[in-house]
């Protein structure tokens, strides 16, 4: 496994969290699901280690899960 | 701002997130910055929304709180 894979579930938190991811890490070297549409992902996002979304699993296997402090804007985004 | 900011406070976890944000963003577009040792910094985190470590703050002004489901393996070491 070479590429990160970015879940997520479509929220506006979860969306500002992929636009950053993918700068940062550039969008080639991600692989972006979201769990809400893509349900058959799921038990392979459980058996990874994916607890929450916006999660992201890294090439090396250990998941990140990012969370903004959200704010009340984003909250209501 | 072009760096993004890791900040974390030298817990395993902490330490085995900024490998992987290193190895992910580029060792050379990221600041590391140990809140344990470096507590003059921690006015400057908490200003730009940072709530708990391992945290990493996006050129964008961003604050991406990361965490693992730490294992407990993690949790001795």
């Amino acid at each position: 496994m070479s590429k990160s894979i970015f879940y997520h579930a479509g929220c506006p938190v979860c969306v500002s969290a992929e636009e950053d991811i993918l700068n940062l890490i550039g969008a080639s070297n991600v692989e972006v699901i979201h769990l809400g549409e893509s349900k058959e992902r799921i038990p392979e996002a459980e058996k990874a280690g994916v607890n929450s979304v916006p999660a992201l699993l890294t090439p090396s296997g250990n998941v990140l899960h990012l969370n903004f402090g959200a704010s009340i804007a984003d909250l209501k985004g």
